[in-house]
């Protein structure tokens, strides 16, 4: 029996952006995308599974580096259209070693 | 002069998700979209500014409501396909009167 709610709004390609945050230091790691399989599998795994847009593949987050991505709480939102998941995670989210994908800076106007 | 970076990757609708995040208490608000006018204007009115994909209109977060976003700033992915911004809100930022979107959690099965 799946928990995943019946209202939530896949893309037209099936997909959904996840923000996955860190849950003690509340950073914002990075942003990915689910289907329907990997947020299934991020359930029943309490590890982030992605689906990988580029290499049109599943995505086991840590899988090759170790920086799994433990959840402890998947949140959406009133449109039923992104999540928000909470994560303790073994290592930078990001591929460059950073703690944090968002690590580049725009400049606001004076 | 613009100071979007030129690497931006916007979608095929022109769009890039845009995560909100509350500068002080990490909370994150919403996820909405931008496209280059939207986050242009963005930038220079330090208030955040979106692409209604429903209406397909720009919506000025906070014209009708009051709860404008104000920017305190704005971070890129290593992608660079997705933004996170920081602000003080001056409300709710959800329609519907909650602090934030993300207000109904999805049960990790035990």
């Amino acid at each position: 029996m799946s928990v995943i709610p019946e209202d939530i709004k896949w893309d037209s390609k099936g997909l959904i952006p996840a923000i996955i945050q860190d849950k003690d230091s509340r950073e914002v790691l990075m942003l990915a995308y689910m289907n329907h399989e990997a947020l299934k599998r991020s359930i029943e795994s309490q590890e982030t599974w992605f689906w990988s847009r580029s290499r049109q593949e599943f995505w086991h987050k840590g899988e090759t580096s170790g920086n799994i991505q433990k959840i402890k709480e998947i949140f959406y939102d009133c449109d039923q259209d992104s999540l928000l998941i909470t994560v303790e995670p073994a290592g930078p989210a990001c591929h460059t070693g950073e703690r944090t994908c968002f690590y580049r800076q725009i400049k606001l106007e004076e």
